[in-house]
């Protein structure tokens, strides 16, 4: 209702200082500290607890047409995250709730007035149960960045038929292990690109891909024929760059490609192009992007069915690395890129 | 039936004799006369009198997989065309009959054994009613690259709405002005792109287009973003290269592109690849690869569509240029890819 309790009077915040051209680095991004005002009516003052660090940030740093506007040099480093409602002159929440939405890299945020309940909107901020899943496994397994993009986009965009080959890179990700794990569901053949032994082992002998291929030290054209021998029908693409050109040599008549993400290109301006895109034209074959906030209104269905794999053990849930503390954002954040880091990257404020 | 007749002794015929790594030379093809046996049991023989001169000939001069096989070094220069059945042993044909198939750019087609009705078969070849449509209008609005291509990867894989905007490249050509004036009847705003003021005129003043941007001598960027004030909701694209990329620079939210040809790459290896492809990711956008082949059981549906929209005036038949002669087949070959031809672009035998 309208609880206000005493609020802390600055608020430590990651701050965009320059669009980067390539990789961010220390002039892309700084830790200030900027005073906190007491909270309007109709506002809520939330203490961050958990931040998602997600490659689209990257995307957000660039000026230019993308699905939510860019972040402004000088605003907060936008990124989803939980926390708990510490002041509220609002309606919609109380002091102790735990909320979830798009909160920026920082200890507090604050909301003048109304908050959205869709994901997709800037000032997305909801109400979450703590009792149905821990916070790591909603910023995961349950998340945006995670199984919602993995549920949608592999069986509304992907449409597997058992018996089929589906092939997904980033394959150790936090969208990837859950694509791979569902396509098993559904009866497919599941191979893995990911970069590593460790990665290809994880996702083979801990989530029952049926192979991985490690683009660290096999030759992709050869690992990806010698694991697909009949050939790709379903490709979730993670990462853009050499792997999605070697795919589209693959691909079988009518086969899919999602469009989920592109890692290899985003510090790269222009992208670089598949060339061997005309194989969508020569295997009648289709490429199409997901964005799982367009499904907000389904998420409860993916999630219940979800939930009855994790239960039945059918699948495991997506592997969660935290990192610790404001000052770590640049250092994390560059550690997607590299791919220094084991499923979910989380930032614990 | 079996009525066997004179059968001449020699064919012209134009043959492949190298793969060109660009622009087809004078090295790729030669004109060459082979000796001609006598009709085998079960065969046919066709004089050829109307041959389509195809972008898609010059992919299948290259090694690789596509939609049929390469052809062979050595062998005669595959296309579509309409002939005459000269000589038969086959229950299918009888001397006379007016006959469409791949038949090759040659004089004569010889048939051992059966054809294919299937005209994605190398060996297609069946009977045409010679009253229907002149052999002109059956390779071009009624052909396959032209009214099969524009109305199934239109309406198919395009589906557009009414209101919406289509654009479409090589919009003067035999696909292109049947894709756009189908997209006018569907509702649509319709856009061209065409090299050079008279081709712009042609589909603007006489097919109906609402503008036609010329990328001779406009800048492509400026053009299609005054003449699409409401983005781009379909792209037919024949052409690839740099027109595609600005196209996708101003495609609206779940647009589609129909990927039909890429005229503009077909001398280049490797193809550019649309460095704006994720786009597709940002607009949550479709492309797609359409061959009409894929569509054959499903032609007399289209044609019928067709016919009734010539005959009310809401269509216009495809524009057709006639070349003459075996010997002209290299220099009409290669106005494909300079744009020198007014639509269909055809060679009598």
């Amino acid at each position: 209702m309208t609880d206000v309790t005493p609020t802390p009077s600055s608020n430590r915040r990651v701050v965009l200082e320059s669009r980067p051209a390539a990789l961010p680095g220390p002039e892309t991004v700084s830790l200030r500290s900027e005073p906190l005002g007491p909270v309007a009516q109709g506002g809520v003052l939330v203490r961050n607890r958990l931040l998602s660090l997600d490659p689209t940030i990257r995307t957000w740093m660039d000026e230019g047409k993308n699905y939510m506007p860019p972040i402004a040099v000088g605003d907060v480093v936008r990124a989803l995250g939980i926390g708990e409602v510490v002041a509220s002159r609002s309606a919609d929440f109380t002091v102790g709730d735990t909320v979830m939405g798009i909160v920026g890299v920082q200890e507090y945020v604050e909301r003048d007035g109304a908050s959205a309940a869709d994901p997709s909107d800037p000032t997305y901020l909801v109400k979450l149960d703590p009792t149905a899943s821990s916070p790591e496994a909603a910023l995961s397994t349950f998340g945006v960045t995670g199984g919602m993009t993995a549920y949608f986009g592999l069986l509304d965009i992907g449409v597997p038929k058992p018996g089929e080959t589906v092939v997904v890179s980033a394959a150790a990700g936090s969208v990837g292990s859950i694509v791979g794990q569902i396509a098993k569901i559904k009866g497919c053949r599941v191979v893995g690109v990911a970069g590593g032994a460790e990665k290809c082992r994880y996702v083979v002998d801990e989530l029952g891909f049926d192979a991985c291929v490690d683009h660290h030290a096999d030759d992709l054209r050869r690992g990806l024929l010698s694991a697909c021998p009949d050939g790709i029908d379903v490709y979730f693409d993670n990462v853009g760059g050499e792997t999605l050109d070697v795919v589209l040599e693959q691909i079988n008549l009518k086969a899919r490609i999602v469009l989920c993400g592109a890692i290899s290109q985003y510090n790269r301006s222009p992208m670089r192009g598949p060339e061997n895109y005309f194989s969508l034209f020569v295997n009648r074959a289709r490429m199409e992007g997901v964005l799982c906030l367009d499904y907000a209104e389904r998420f409860p269905e993916a999630v219940a069915e979800m939930a009855g794999w994790l239960q039945d053990g059918s699948l495991k849930p997506a592997r969660v690395q935290t990192e610790q503390g404001l000052d770590q954002f640049l250092p994390a954040f560059l550690r997607l890129f590299s791919g220094e880091h084991d499923g979910k990257l989380l930032l614990a404020v």
